[in-house]
């Protein structure tokens, strides 16, 4: 990790990134028009079909090696009670990802892909997980501060925290055709929503949901926690990495990074819910070709992740009101990332299925 | 097939259909409520689960052996110029099918289901798919008339088409766990507006879509003979097979008879978009507890599929702007039954796991 001249990683990273292929993207979508079905009859799917050949510069997008990659973090927030959750179980939650009983384990087997654990930020050490291999060490800190009081975390930090993302991504990108992107740390919708506040200009109420289940005196709390850390911190929307310092989260800041080296390595990154559309909010921010490589998976419940999405002009294949994280609702959409590969490549054309065309 | 006493074979299948199972849908319910996750966090998924264990009687709901069954029939009312593609299309398809080239081929592949193809109403008689055994032969008739003139088929033949559709549920029952629904028939849209015309009370003009792509000139027509096809049969919308009858086409009869075959025989069936969501309609009218064994696979652009959706209050799990049929739409949906199936039994409970519960 490059502490030394931290922006200068950044920026040779940024300048690495193309926008898809224009030529890739025109032959997909001349074999999708001969295949045997009316115009565009697979709507969606399609559109992907189309985006894999522009990211991978192919007409035979790889996507059979797919891996999620969950990142951890804790949140100084979470004392302020905006969860349901106390934060011990962002640690217990790490171990069951170990064992494979979580919901991104399940989903991530049925799906044919990997599950890898990144700890850039929780409190825990977990030294025995780490000794033994089991999760990937980028820790930049234990847990951010409490942003009702000032920054989530130093501009420094927020850097090492992008930076330890793209790293995951070079690291991975030689053995991986797929990225997708997880998240775990418990009060994480807070500052997502918090960043969703920053780029939206909607007001916080709008864009607060209930994240883990909590009730209305509850939410009203979770309202107010999230204005005071904006009026105390003021992030400049203009700069990414100014808002993910002072209302994010270090898990944020590598899932921005994680998206930024897969889009470096021109790899599709499928990115699941809320907070992980925070940090593709944060890498589009930082450089806005990145958006060419997003896969939006999923609409969740919670009302900051739609206005995120908007922004982002990303409309997601799946609205399953889905609430987990972890890369749930990416490791879902990677059926469908398979299905859009397979209508390109193995479907006939009316000339060879010698059926009749529209008159 | 019982063509002597056609009533007494369908209502036999009728009482042999119960409802959901409401002790296994709490059993679901319960252990759901215990798994490493906030309250319901993978929501519609979550519900599916449940509904699976209801329809199944069973905690570890089966669904490995999956098959999609595309009934094929002609239209007589194709002549009047409602479709892009001339008739022989369906024919051309159906060998399409066979040799493995058509969209949903490759998405059932992706899906780990099976494809079978049932003539129950084309034009051409396939003697030679028949002989080689690539397709069951079910046919009730070469197309249905022209219902612009008359009733699409008799009474008669509207029971044998469902009769049809329920004798093949009945023969893959043993060796199936989740059936789908297919269609092709080209003008099939139209019948599917008319049905969901008699079924919602609303205007033609407002369900009518553009099927396999018509241009403006060519929608009004389409509108123009489904109200034709509507004044001149006044089906009656308290009896399904006068509906299927007047309005309908064999290939939707047979979707409506797999549908309550599978509900005979307790096995979740996984309904497509439009064409087979009229055949649901059908089969719903003619026996309500049907709508316990539905799984609505995606919301297609039709805007009638969208009216009878709600007339059905079924919420489709995919909304990808899919209009091929064939089974595509269900295909895709089979992943998330799968993944269903893999969270209800997959996932450790909150105590196996050592994970905190919420406050």
């Amino acid at each position: 990790m490059t502490t030394t001249e931290p922006l200068s990683f950044l920026e040779s990273t940024f300048r690495s990134i193309y926008p898809q292929d224009f030529e890739f993207r025109q032959r997909a979508e001349e074999r999708l028009n001969q295949l045997t079905m009316p115009h565009w009859a697979l709507g969606d799917l399609m559109d992907l079909a189309v985006d894999l050949a522009g990211m991978t510069r192919s007409m035979q997008p790889p996507v059979a090696r797919k891996k999620v990659v969950v990142m951890v973090g804790d949140h100084g927030v979470a004392v302020e009670g905006v969860s349901r959750y106390p934060a011990e179980v962002t640690t217990q939650m790490v171990h069951n990802f170990i064992r494979g009983g979580a919901g991104i384990n399940v989903l991530a087997r049925q799906a044919g892909a990997e599950v890898c654990i990144v700890d850039v930020g929780g409190r825990d050490d977990f030294a025995e997980l780490v000794r033994e291999g089991s999760i990937i060490a980028k820790k930049i800190g234990r847990g951010t501060a409490n942003m009702v009081y000032g920054p989530a975390m130093t501009r420094t930090h927020a850097v090492m925290a992008v930076e330890a993302g793209i790293e995951v991504a070079n690291s991975l990108a030689a053995d991986v055709d797929v990225l997708a992107t997880g998240d775990m740390g418990i009060g994480n919708t807070t500052p997502s929503t918090a960043i969703a506040a920053v780029f939206t200009g909607k007001k916080v109420a709008e864009l607060t949901g209930r994240g883990t289940g909590i009730d209305d005196a509850c939410l009203a709390n979770k309202i107010a926690v999230i204005e005071k850390a904006l009026v105390r911190n003021k992030p400049n929307a203009k700069d990414g990495l100014d808002v993910l310092a002072k209302v994010g989260g270090f898990e944020i800041g590598a899932i921005a990074g994680l998206i930024i080296g897969a889009a470096a390595n021109r790899k599709p990154v499928v990115v699941d819910g809320f907070i992980s559309t925070a940090g593709a909010m944060i890498a589009c921010r930082l450089e806005p070709f990145v958006r060419d490589y997003l896969i939006c998976a999923h609409r969740s419940s919670e009302p900051g992740h739609t206005a995120l999405l908007e922004v982002l002009k990303q409309r997601p294949l799946l609205d399953l009101n889905l609430r987990l994280g972890e890369g749930t609702g990416a490791a879902l959409a990677m059926h469908l990332v398979d299905a859009a590969v397979a209508i390109l490549t193995g479907m006939t054309t009316f000339a060879e299925a010698g059926v009749s065309g529209a008159y």
